[in-house]
């Protein structure tokens, strides 16, 4: 017999527009009724492996022990692996498909301990389909593996070298420039880089620091490039009216941000863009207030 | 004394745009604690008791034993019945309006056991109106229910055959082409129809089969009628890029889906379009490709 | 010890499009697992202190013992308090910022017992930044809270007297008419006002009563001044086509509402919209129709 779990973290793109998320809840309901099932969230894009391995990785920190089921499996029907990824001694196991979407979290919680590829079938729904993983394959196998079946009865070993990694960016240090890139923008238009405080410390005058926000070449709707001063902040309410703060977020990333504002309005700025860091340069003046150049794209 | 329940499985047309769905919640926490809520869809367009009424059967064969709270409820405050329809000998009690919400799922659990009227209101909240049932007497009469009160006690039994039906539209069968309807599109654009795969085996030929999606007449924003190519899949992968797979979905029927792109996007489709599936006649080539019909409504 | 509670009753304004609530609930899960959170709701608007206090106050009624963990705080990081406040002799304790969120429902509860100033960090988690007291401070204190931690172990006791106000506008009677605002639209569109059925009833003549609707000024997108008639109701199907309805509403104001379509579309209103009743006046007749005045903003 394995170890019971009594909680299922449970993160998709399911979205909640129907009853997809529910029949989830549903069939865990009904296989391990001792189960309290955390929903943390299902308003990932899309298909978007990599925002859902972002957002799970920013859950990390803060999941109680128990199995975490996390879903966002746009090769459902293929022959990519659905695997189990246990970590932290057992204290944590991760259910989804080995698609990347779990690397970021499973690299934060220590790395991957046991990992077995799902194959066994006697844990699945028998359904019509295997178009939906979610609800006949991972959900399921979440439940019983809270029931005690342990982890070694639901298919084959697999190597954890073996496993798709995630596609977590990097920034780029340049020297005179640091390039990041925006992971996530929040409910209130903050934009959440994957740049620490200390990458880019070098580049700090007296608490300002240039930033350069490029978007994506053409699109008519929005500016290329927006360029402005940015304060480092320990609150919102620092920043002061039309400013952008840099605020340290809980994950202790940086963040851009305006007081009661949204950033990701202000500055044009989606998930994706490039933003740049450097010195701020006293001599040209003009810079220290907003800027935004707008070019015409090309047709 | 009743059978005691732990299970309220929840189902309405609140939306999350307020406290409706918290306050349900509330109510059944502070009434009957030791149950559990679980939240199938909160999402049903308001009003819509068919989209309700099949969202509701989609989740039906997923559905743990308990009581099944569904309110989408227009004539809020008329003289339509509150009901409680008891099936599979009492493993599952449902409670809603009797507008034929609860009629197809009351079919896929295997038809009415006993039927309540929902008359007395010594189980209901009292309140200053009328117009929130869904708070003042389905919930409550929910959480009366997990703690054990019988079902004869909330008022008369109602013969079932005087049961408000449902209204799901069936598939007609013309010989040459079989002509269904979609009942719902989610969250990745899958269109899923109300049409069974053999019931139109016999228009395949190679795993192909014509489908005409006819919108509604007169809509300057969308074409009237969409002629597509549709190849039957196992996978959304396998569907290839620009063409139109035929899925069994999870409820074992039918739905249009593309390889990670909307389907309802592609093919400018939506809940109510008429979906005509003929036999692929190769003397018309041209059809082989995606060719959309872009008919301008008259003034 | 203190008293031990099974329930957070939880309200934001986190929104659901990332995992900002889905942290606080496993943060909980983790802290506290014997704990049931009962999300009240999230889509309180950003940083909108008295939205999220109207809507606190309309779910007080319904509430069960415990904790109320709420959460709209556009202060975050500066010197505005976080407190915990009790109520009905220990029954409940609401937590979140002294911005006036809390006080509508503390009120409602019959006001505050003691009030502590949450500055022990020994209760909260220790993270890099100040900016998310939500998921930092009140949310483990709320857990603390259930697991028995009494209140005084949390800060400093504060006086009742000094916590900031809510501020909820009352109507005015001005005798021939009383003037009110919309608090709160709903998912259908109704559209809550601060305003009991009995303070406008000396205005009622035959069940029928003038409302005007004042927009804000220059908006081109929206009339400034919509007038109409409208009737006392007990159910929306009362109301009939093309018709405005005076409805009791579940917190006994009275709210404006149409039969199966949205009040707020129909009349052009939203919150903060101040709504006149007045005296029909039968020597114009034109006015027992719908009539709308749509003035041309100045440019």
């Amino acid at each position: 017999v394995g170890r019971r779990y009594d909680t299922i973290s449970f993160l998709s793109d399911f979205g909640t527009s129907d009853e997809h998320v529910g029949v989830v809840r549903a069939i865990v309901r009904d296989l391990a009724p001792h189960v309290a099932v955390v929903d943390l969230t299902h308003a990932v894009p899309a298909f978007d492996t990599r925002a859902g391995g972002l957002a799970l990785a920013r859950c990390t920190p803060y999941l109680p022990e128990g199995v975490v089921l996390a879903v966002v499996d746009p090769g459902a029907g293929t022959d990519r692996r659905a695997i189990a990824v246990e970590v932290a001694d057992g204290a944590g196991v991760f259910v989804g498909p080995d698609n990347g979407l779990l690397a970021p979290a499973v690299a934060m919680a220590g790395g991957a301990g046991r990992v077995i590829d799902l194959t066994d079938d006697a844990y699945h729904l028998g359904t019509p389909t295997r178009l939906f993983p979610g609800r006949d394959v991972y959900a399921p196998v979440a439940a019983h593996l809270c029931n005690g079946v342990d982890l070694a009865e639901f298919g084959e070993i697999v190597d954890p070298d073996t496993l798709m990694p995630g596609t977590v960016p990097l920034p780029r240090d340049e020297g005179d420039v640091v390039i990041g890139e925006i992971l996530h923008t929040d409910r209130w238009g903050n934009c959440q880089l994957n740049v620490a405080p200390d990458e880019v410390a070098h580049l700090v005058r007296d608490g300002r620091v240039r930033i350069i926000v490029d978007g994506p070449v053409g699109d008519p709707r929005r500016p290329e490039r927006t360029i402005r001063v940015a304060r480092t902040v320990e609150s919102f309410a620092e920043i002061g009216v039309g400013a952008v703060g840099l605020v340290v977020d809980g994950s202790g990333m940086i963040s851009l941000a305006l007081d009661r504002r949204s950033a990701a309005d202000d500055l044009a700025a989606a998930v994706g863009d490039q933003v740049t860091f450097a010195v701020l340069d006293d001599e040209q003046p003009g810079l220290t207030s907003p800027v935004t150049l707008r070019t015409t794209p090309p047709r």
